[in-house]
């Protein structure tokens, strides 16, 4: 588990360059390189850049650690339900 | 990123046996086993509770995968601190 939360750090960490935000930019790429095997259209900048809106809770057109770990989490919860009803159907 | 996140997601699942909600006992075993390294107290059954209140958003006694990725933020925000502050540190 400790690995798993570092690479989730050490993700982010790395995008924005050991800063506090992601640019719109880095967002970008992060969601490209890193999770097009999580999500669809992460090769669209217009739905990523819709995404990264939605994440925004300040709206001060960068993403925060906290903005990304909502992803995250979204992401992670849309993973288990898929899991746990993957479960329910072979059971 | 992806099997970061999986990992994330099994060792709910594992510990919560495939269902939806951890029990307390079975919260208990995934903080012990899981976390040891990442936070303190988590031999202290007592510590372990209160902390399980604090996330119990719907005082339903159990721990939904929704507020174990609350833990989850928790734990990355404070690691991911201690990295910036570290390298503010070194730079």
């Amino acid at each position: 588990m400790e690995s798993a939360i570092k690479t989730i750090i050490t993700t982010f960490l790395g995008s924005s360059k050991g800063g506090e935000n992601l640019s719109g930019s880095s967002f970008q790429k992060l969601v490209k390189n890193q999770l097009g095997g999580l999500m669809e259209d992460t090769n669209s900048s217009s739905a990523v850049k819709e995404m990264q809106q939605g994440l925004d809770e300040n709206n001060d057109g960068k993403v925060s650690f906290q903005e990304y770990l909502t992803l995250i989490g979204y992401l992670a919860n849309n993973m288990s339900q898929r899991k746990t009803e993957g479960n329910q159907d072979t059971s």
